[in-house]
């Protein structure tokens, strides 16, 4: 089965917005062993959205649509859905019921505006938006899927996942098999990890491989297309083994892991409690922390020391140690962790110091230069990092470099190759 | 003149890739008062690409052509537009050369395979590439032009910027200026925000108006065609004026800014300090905040007061107040935001304490319930916001709030309609 995605709004055409939703939308299909063969965009406009309509619903067997479903003036892919179905608009008491609770519980008046959302093709089944006010529409016709989501990212990915994806399961017809593995790693570059997998034509045996990389690591991305599942998950599996054996150390992950997710994991397990005072990074570690639910379990407390006041004052680090050697230094680190660890009474304390760019850079300190600071009972150390020239690549760089260490420190695996 | 954008590559179907390329030439050929009138993506199989080229070559003036020109087995562009144009191809002297030293200053041995890549449709004048092996292809046939770039984006970021945009505005009739202005708003919803600006075709008189909401806020995109660029920039002007006078109060920047840079450019300029108290964020207002570099000038330090221990030892609120009222309490808030001012000495405290989900709701305290404290020399305060159900949108709306308190506290905007 064949689909095509289409994107509606200006903002997309004039490259004010990515299109990140036509790669979520892309990747969750091919997930779905459905193929896909195009994509397009087109702006704001009833004539051409309607002529794309057509086209795109000729040749293909699904058309996944989103955007221009909002409540303002601009918003006009109702209206072309219902002109180019040749139907007509009805209330749907379902939905008009979850307009009006999502307003109640912010607490805000309905305005006739969103009321008028409620309003949905007849010929269509409406998918509910839990996150929003504007509705989806699920459209069959002629043995052809037509689907319309809005466009805010996190509303349509909660209608894909939930409603589209699990809809198209029970209705394509798997003729060929489309498997992927994602294994993440981290801490190693993109070319080394190449080098370490060694003839990889004979190590993958017709397996595709794909090296993703970016700020927080190298992706790679195992792909096999067969008409036979079990035969494919089997390879895929032989394979995914081979490549543990040589670089299991840097995967930290598969698929959506996060390494703050792995990480919460491993402390929660081993019932550990955490505490972080960061410099240079300015709470990004304890953000991301904080981004996993059950976090609160072991992450006890966190300090974000950008004056050097607030780390002899909070944290004692030793005022003479910060003339000496600077804030951004081995010595500082180590005595951050010691100190975050020793007033929260943690298992681990850990810490940041470093020059973020693009100002601060002193003699023999450049931008990108960074220590991490890690103690628990048994040790109290710190480790020297460059990143790049970059202030938020640098800031998420690091951040992932010191959970990574949080990582190896609790897996006992060493730095050292 | 009316513009296609068409990418070529599997990668950006199945969603491996985002179509970054797109939006980066959308955006350059916007601000070259070009209209792009659509864009595509197909993979890479020649029948499927010669018939885009058919299809959209038709209907435009200008079309853009990226990926597909690498020198391996799956790129296909090459051959698809010698077809199509019905050309051949014939070497480049120039395009060798290139090819040459781009292998001669990386000590690598040129082979056959890259070598081929000096042969160029004949129809077209070649757009010389400083970062690959791949040469463009710019080609004029009756009346349109058609251009090819590598997919790799420094490549074609470097011949879109360098030769394409300054050949186009040669060729360009400047029949239209096409202006945009952005206006960033944040506390007030998408409707809400429709319903205070009235009438809106009698406000915006043929400027188009976009709303483009997400966590963080809506963005207001106003939109200009005109034949004289002067006519065009009064008008914006004049509607822009208008606007802020609706809803100027929820304008917190335009264009790319954000509202963590209007926050430190208001501290930096007015020499003021800040203190945080994070407890449900996590150090997220931290953590955009110290993405501005400069911070360091007004940020003294944060908590992280994730513990209700730490609440009390650090920030000395009341252990009783959390007994009674809870930690997710309007008077634990406001004694958040004074303890940090306290202990820190800055003239602004900032505190935030809430229920992010997807678990911690309890009776009368739903998952989405925040309190945002503020203090500083003259006054101590809180206020209640209810946000959704998601975890990660809830801190980042969190977050926004927090700061857009901080802007309104500072200008004496009040919340008050």
């Amino acid at each position: 089965m064949k689909a095509h995605i289409l994107t509606i709004g200006d903002e997309i055409l004039i490259g004010q917005v990515t299109n990140s939703n036509a790669a979520y939308i892309g990747e969750r299909l091919t997930q779905a062993h459905v193929h896909v063969n195009g994509s397009s965009v087109v702006g704001d406009d009833e004539e051409i959205i309607i002529n794309e309509f057509k086209r795109v619903f000729e040749i293909n067997d699904i058309v996944i649509v989103t955007g221009g479903l909002g409540p303002t003036h601009d918003d006009v892919t109702r209206k072309c859905v219902v002109d180019f179905f040749k139907t007509e608009l009805i209330v749907d008491k379902e939905v008009l019921s979850d307009i009006k609770r999502f307003f109640e519980t912010r607490g805000r008046i309905l305005t006739p505006t969103n009321e008028d959302q409620a309003r949905v093709p007849k010929i269509s089944i409406p998918i509910r938006n839990p996150y929003g006010t504007a509705p989806g529409y699920w459209i069959e016709k002629k043995n052809k899927i037509f689907v319309c989501m809005p466009g805010v990212p996190y509303e349509m990915k909660n209608m894909m996942d939930n409603i589209v994806i699990p809809r198209l399961a029970e209705r394509v017809k798997k003729d060929n098999y489309i498997l992927t593995k994602n294994l993440l790693t981290t801490g190693i570059p993109e070319s080394m990890l190449y080098d370490k997998l060694g003839n990889i034509d004979e190590l993958l045996k017709g397996v595709k491989l794909a090296f993703l990389p970016n700020q927080f690591g190298v992706r790679m991305r195992l792909t096999i297309v067969s008409k036979n599942e079990e035969t494919a998950t089997n390879k895929l599996d032989e394979i995914e083994q081979k490549i543990r054996t040589l670089v299991g150390r840097y995967i930290y992950g598969t698929e959506n892991d996060t390494l703050e997710s792995v990480v919460s994991k491993l402390f929660i397990d081993r019932g550990l409690k955490l505490s972080i005072a960061e410099s240079c990074t300015g709470g990004l570690i304890m953000s991301r922390l904080t981004n996993i639910s059950g976090s609160s379990k072991f992450l006890e407390r966190g300090i974000v020391a950008y004056s050097n006041a607030a780390k002899v004052e909070l944290l004692h680090v030793d005022e003479d140690t910060i003339q000496k050697n600077g804030a951004v230094s081995l010595e500082v680190a180590r005595q951050l962790a010691e100190g975050v660890k020793a007033i929260s009474g943690t298992d681990v304390g850990l810490s940041v110091t470093g020059i973020m760019g693009p100002t601060g850079a002193s003699a023999g300190k450049p931008i990108g230069l960074v220590f991490i600071g890690l103690c628990n009972d048994k040790i109290c150390t710190a480790k020297e990092f460059h990143f790049g020239d970059d202030r938020l690549l640098n800031k998420d760089r690091t951040s992932q470099a010191a959970l990574e260490m949080l990582r190896r420190n609790l897996l006992g695996i060493s730095y050292d190759d």
